[in-house]
C-alpha cells in the first residue's frame, strides 16, 4: 500500500498536498477513478477515489475515513544536532518509522553545528511516517539553548537524561509515563552546568548501554525500548 | 579513548595494521613514547607503548593487555542485502555499536541487489567497533540462495524467522538461546517457500512491530531488543 499526505480534508473530500499530487499523478502515474489512500498524520485515514487530477492539488471524493486515538504512551525525544547532517537525518527516518511523538533539537554549550533546517528534517519525518504505515506524524522543535528548552517543559512528563555514569540505574528498567522524555547526550556530552539543571528541573539519569554509542545510535535505541 | 585495530600481537608486542598504522601516525600525529590502547578483535584489550613508528606497521612494546570472555549471549543477525547499499552500511554500523556477533546476507528470490562488498562491510563494521570501545569484531558472510544458508546452520542456535502475521508472536516476548539467530525479511518479502523452508529447518515467525519497517530498521530494532 502507498500512504499519501493530505493537507486537509472535509467530510466529502480530501486534497493533496502539492508535492504529494506530483508524485501520485507524476511518478505513480494515478489517473481519475483509481483508488487512493493518505493521512492527515493526525490520526486518520482516508481511502478515496481520485476525482480532479491536478498536479498542484490533487482531490479525493473520500470513499472511508477512519480515526485512530493516539497511542497512550507519548515519546518526546530530545538531543543535540550532531556535526554531521546525514546522522540527524537518518535519526529522524529511524526512530518516525519506531514510533515517536515529538522530536526537540538543543544546541547544547558542546554543540558543534550552529543551524539545522527544520522543513528538511519534517520533509524525512513525512516520508518515514508514510513508509511505516503510520497516522501520526511526529512535530520537531529547536531550542537555543538547555534553560530555553526546559522552560518550555510542561511539568506532566516523566523525564530521563541518558548520561552514562556506573552509579545511574538502566533506562531499560524505567517505569514509563504516559508522556515520556529522553535526552540524549550530545557529541561532546553535556556540560556539568546542562546536567545539573535537568536534574534540578526533575530529570532522572539513566544508562542506555555500558558501551559507547554514537548520539543517533542512542536516539534509536532509546526509541526502541520505549515502544517495545 | 581512541581504539585501535591491531591484525597480530605476541607476549610483548603488537603491531597495527597498515591502515591503522596510517591513521595513528598521520592523522593523529602520535609519537615514540606515546601510549595507545588496541584490540585484536577477538576480545583482547592492548595498553602499548608506540616502540617503532613505522607507516606500514606501528608497533607497539604491551604495558598491559587484558582478555573478555565473549558475552554469553550471541546474536547472528540475517537479512537481505538491500537495493540501496547505504542502507545495508548504516544496518552493520548501527548493529555493530548495539552489539552483534554476527551477520549474514542471503540473496533471497526477491532480493533486486546481485552483489554485495563484504570488504567494505567489515570496514564500517571494524570502525564501529572500535567506536563503541567493543572486543569483538563481527564476522560477516554472504550466502546465495536460502537453502545454501540453511546448511550453513549448526542446530544448536534458537531460530527466529520475523514475518508479519497477526497470529504470530511478539519477538520481544521470546526467550533467547546462548545462541540467537534472527532473519530478517528482505524488501519484496520472502516467497512462500522460503517461509516454508525456513519453517521446516525449526526456524519460529514473530513479528517485529505492528508497522511497517523498512529492512535496516527491522534489524536494528531486532538487534536492540536482543541486547535489551
Amino acid at each position: 500500500m502507498v500512504l499519501f499526505y493530505c493537507k486537509h480534508w472535509t467530510t466529502e473530500n480530501a486534497f493533496l498536498t502539492e508535492e504529494e499530487s506530483h508524485h501520485c499523478t507524476r511518478v505513480l502515474r494515478k489517473r481519475v477513478g483509481d483508488i487512493v489512500h493518505c493521512t492527515d498524520g493526525k490520526g486518520t485515514l482516508i481511502k478515496g477515489e481520485i476525482t480532479v487530477l491536478d498536479k498542484k492539488e490533487l482531490q479525493l471524493s473520500i470513499i472511508q475515513s477512519e480515526f485512530e486515538e493516539i497511542t497512550k504512551h507519548k515519546l518526546h525525544l530530545v538531543t543535540a544536532p550532531t556535526k554531521n547532517i546525514s546522522r540527524m537525518e537518518w535519526l529522524v527516518e529511524k526512530c518516525t518509522e519506531i514510533g515517536i511523538h515529538e522530536f526537540s533539537f538543543v544546541f547544547t554549550k558542546n554543540t558543534e553545528r550552529k543551524k539545522l533546517r527544520v522543513d528538511r528534517l519534517e520533509k524525512i519525518a513525512m516520508s518515514a511516517t508514510k513508509q511505516s504505515l503510520r497516522r501520526y506524524l511526529p512535530s520537531i522543535h529547536l531550542h537555543a539553548t538547555v534553560p530555553t528548552f526546559l522552560s518550555t517543559l510542561s511539568g506532566k512528563e516523566e523525564k530521563f537524561i541518558c548520561h552514562f555514569d556506573p552509579q545511574n540505574p538502566d533506562l531499560v528498567q524505567q517505569e514509563w509515563g504516559s508522556e515520556s522524555l529522553i535526552f540524549i547526550g550530545p557529541e561532546g556530552d553535556f556540560t556539568k552546568e546542562e546536567l545539573t539543571m535537568c536534574l534540578d528541573h526533575g530529570f532522572k539519569a539513566c544508562n542506555l548501554s555500558k558501551k559507547r554509542l554514537r548520539t543517533e545510535t542512542a536516539a534509536i535505541v532509546a526509541t526502541t525500548i520505549f515502544n517495545s
